[in-house]
Formats: structure tokens, sequence, C-alpha cells
């Protein structure tokens, strides 16, 4: 394929590709308090093996874990608990983007939060 | 390997296998009042060609799939909405079990309904 | 946030959460030739949900499935046979991504294939 | 519910629940040599947090992977290479299932290999 947009464009396609995949691979997962850091680190590593990413970190939020938690002591991975970061770097172009939940929207927000052609 | 259990305990151990990955496969798909009978038939045909799969009956609630509706006309697939019902027959013995939502567990209760050995 | 890259580079980054999205949410359901267009049209209206989706189109391989077909009639999903295309567009500009099996990188590539300003 | 079968029936049910759930979560996920115990432990913790599970341990085949190692350096985790086992105890029954990929049937093989009343 010959280069049809700037490299900006590219990374952010990279960037929603990564968001779009963390969300709809780990949505679901059984999560409690006890892994809670285990299955954020774990999906970090996952990202990480992505093309062009330079960086991410990934956040359940405890507390709304706790307010799903069932009782069972657990609850699955929903879209309101989850927050994530993706750096990726694609010919000079650093694009930033995250995954957050909008409680007004009551929709998880992706959203590319930084542009910086000069890496 | 030999028999250790009786058809009876085989064939729930296959119903919880299809309830199990009913509910992990399909999670956090996007569903809307558009697409929701789509959606039903799509995992009942996935479900159908499991082996020993009798019967399978999805159920989505369009009165939760409205609650959680976002400003975007669509959610993901919640465990709260989804209902499934599941017939496998082991060696001459029928189970049905189902997955439906518990509100005070705030759990998605996965359980043996029927038995029935002389199928 | 306020703007920060142009419509196109945002069009790219919604094209691309769609493809990561469709993949990782279906890579693994079962899937035979009886159920196969049940499948692919499922999909398609889950992604025709998600925002500045104008179109898509799904396509699973008949006979890579047939290659993977297990004992029992049917295979899970895999990264191998799953072909996409989606059309997205954001404030005036259209892209066209695609998602396709690459064999000689092993991979399943996700690309942008058009962009058009003039929407 | 009534009990309807003996509590064997109903831990061999709850270990198929385990097993069927563990691998629709988690196939798809991007896994190579870098990560692949930081997965298994992380799936590992999933499971454990589920109702009546006594013991799992999930393995990934190495070998396996490298076979599927795309161009990138990692690949999607996929059937062949997931190996896993279960302990479940319900009223003092004890069941141990697992999960193997079976290369003459093409297909993952979710079996019960233990029963144990006695617990």
């Amino acid at each position: 394929m010959g280069r049809i947009v700037d490299p900006c464009a590219i990374a952010c396609f990279e960037a929603g590709i990564k968001l779009g995949a963390l969300f709809h691979q780990f949505v679901g997962l059984p999560v409690g308090e006890k892994n809670v850091e285990n299955v954020e680190r774990a999906i970090e590593s996952c990202v990480k093996l992505q093309p062009f990413v330079k960086n991410v970190k990934v956040s359940i939020s405890v507390e709304k874990l706790r307010e799903k938690e069932s009782a069972f002591g657990y609850t699955s991975l929903t879209p309101e608990m989850l927050y994530a970061e993706v750096e990726v770097i694609f010919e000079g172009c650093r694009v930033k983007a995250r995954l957050r939940w909008d409680d007004k929207l009551m929709y998880p927000i992706m959203e590319v939060v930084e542009v910086d052609e000069s890496e």
C-alpha cells in the first residue's frame, strides 16, 4: 500500500486498534480485589506486544469493583471500571490515546489526547 | 479415558461448558434494539454447533438494554441482560441448564434445572 | 477535548477502534458452514451500531473454515479466516480500513486503504 | 432449586463452566515469549475467583507459540497452545477436569479426569 495519509493519522489508527482490542478482549473476565493488579499488569503485557506501542497503562477502579462485587466476592470486568492509556509511535509521530468511562454518555469513550510529530 | 462418572454427570459437565463459553465469548459485544434479535440468533447458532447440544435459547432483555443504552444508541452486552437455556444429551441423559442474572447475588447464576435419564 | 488533529486522523482512529474491537470480540467463537453467514451478518450488525460507522463488511473464508474443521464439524473462529472492511466518516472525512490475514507475516494486518476528505 | 442431581454431577457442571469460560474469555489475546508466564498466572488468578474452584493450572505451549509467532514477535492465543486443569469441590465431591488440544480431532477437548466423593 502506498502512503495515503500522514504518519500521525496512521499513529491514530494504530492507537485506536489497541484500545478497541483491549476493551473487547478483556471485558467480562473475572476480577476481584485479590487479582486486580495481576490483571492490570497482564493486560499491559499483552498490549505492549503489539506493533508501535511505546507505553501502556491499565487501571481498574477498585471502588467500582466493590460496587459491582457479587455475593461470591468478585465480578466480571465491566466498561465502567476500566481505564487505559496507550502511546504509540509511528514514523516519528507519537500519539497518546485513552479509554475512560463517561458517566453522562454512559459510554466507554476512546479519544486521542496528545499528538507529537517531533519524536 | 475410561468412564469415571455416570452419563448424567458428563451431560452436566457439557452443559456447564456451553454456558461458560457463551457468557465469556459474547459479553462485551455491541448490542442495541436494532440488532438484538440478530445477536440472539447468532449466539444460538454458535452454541448449536457444539457437541451434544440438543437445543439452545438465548434472550437479551430489551428492558435492561434500554436502561444501559448510551448516548450513541447502543451498549455492550452485560451479564445483567443475558438469559440462556441449553439442553444437552449425553448417552441417553438429557440435562437442561440455564444462565440467568440474579439481582440479589449480583451474579450471573448458571444452574442445572432438569435431568432426565430416559432419553 | 480541543481539536488536536485533523478530522482524517480522527476518522483513522475510529476505524482502528472498530477493527481491533471486531477481531478481539469475535475470535474464538464457534463457527461452521451451517452458521457462517449468520455469524458474518451478526458481526456486521454489531459494528454498524458503533459511532461514525458508514459501512462494514465481514467475510469468513469457508475454504479456511473447512481446513480447520474439527471432528465435530465446526471450529473456533481464527485470525486466518477473518476478513473485514469498515468505512467510517468523521466530520467530512471518510476512511476505509480493512483487516486481512497476511500469510507471509503470519499476522492479521489492519490497514487504512482509502482516505477521502470530500464527504 | 431443589437438588435434582448428586453433588458430583454439580461439581462436573461447575468444572465445565470454568473450562468453557477460560477458553472463550482468553483465546485471541496477544501472547509472546515475553509475557507467556504473566498471562498464565493472570488466567489462573481469574479462574481461582470463581465459585467452588480449589485449584487451577494454566499452561501455554511455548513450542506452539513459536510456530505461530508472527513477524511482529507475538501471536494471538489459539486453542492449539492452551492447556488447563481445574479442580472444583462441591459438597464433598472433588472433580478434576482439563482442557487439552487433540491433534487428531483438531479440537480443544474438555474432559473430566478425576472424581472423588471423599473430600
